[in-house]
């Protein structure tokens, strides 16, 4: 009997009791790709149900027409902060990686969240994108080839009062990982 | 430690193994908004997760800028069954309320959910819809007001092979509610 009781309380100390979204914004090739599906990873290997919403995937999905002015920017990330909405209240901890540019959408996307929401800043500075530049949109830019590349020609507003600064030029993926999951757990 | 046991497997049995994609499809005015609600009600008082997502809502969410082309429609459609596959592999069953008119979107919708998709025909004829008219478009279009109105002037596809058709005309809807529930059951 202690037996199961104590089997109880392990799957539940493992399960949140709800899910959260931890959005993830930041730069073009800041990281926010690689570290949403290491942390989701590390969540799964925890038990945690958990879903990946990556931005370009989703402009896909559900952003078919929508550019890259402010206004469908705006839209775009609406959108993706509507389905990590259901998702996280369902208990499934939603992983966004998504540029994100203007604080007053996110903010917008935090209150309707009603305190699931944990906001990270992917802070990697503008210059190590650009040589990580992983989409090659840095060397596109430079070319005169694209022009409203976030952090270079468009404006990029960094969160304020995120709950987790992330300065992934100095950590390792691992080292962020940890401090991820000690947020979500503090 | 019979009454845990008891217990435990009461809590099982309530919930699905994995959620499913209960999808509603039909004429404008068939009562596909209302069965949903109704249905979703029971299935919360059975203990199992849901979520409701009724096309006009979802079209305001996600689908800002798509029009009534089959192009466009299609699009709506496929976001929605996006979203649906998210929620019911999380096992939440999510009861889609939404006109869909062509089954070769349905049936894209249907592959992609690997056998978590339940398709119900809201099967209530034209002339039923035309005088129920909840708001109030099949007016709108006998009087020349709108065009493009499904099973009016434009084409709905019906199911071949539906899980469940239902004749709201001739059924209460607590009798349409439990015909889904024995659906999602059997």
């Amino acid at each position: 009997m202690e037996t199961t009781a104590a089997a109880i309380d392990e799957t539940r100390s493992a399960l949140p009791s709800a899910g959260r979204t931890v959005w993830l914004t930041g730069l073009p090739s800041a990281g926010k790709t690689t570290l949403a599906h290491a942390f989701a990873d590390r969540l799964r290997e925890e038990g945690v149900p958990v879903e990946v919403l990556d931005g370009d995937v989703l402009r896909e999905a559900l952003g078919r027409g929508l550019g890259f002015s402010r206004e469908d920017r705006e839209e775009n990330v609406r959108r993706i902060g509507f389905v990590a909405e259901l998702l996280s209240r369902n208990g499934v901890t939603t992983v966004c990686a998504v540029i994100s540019p203007y604080r007053s959408t996110r903010d917008e996307l935090r209150a309707r969240h009603e305190g699931r929401f944990v906001e990270v800043w992917v802070a990697t500075p503008s210059a190590v994108c650009a040589e990580r530049d992983v989409k090659g949109l840095y060397a596109k830019q430079r070319a005169g080839e694209i022009s409203h590349l976030t952090g270079v020609d468009d404006p990029y507003e960094a969160p304020e009062a995120a709950e987790l600064v992330l300065h992934t030029q100095d950590r390792s993926v691992e080292e962020c990982v940890e401090a991820l999951w000690l947020t979500l757990n503090s």
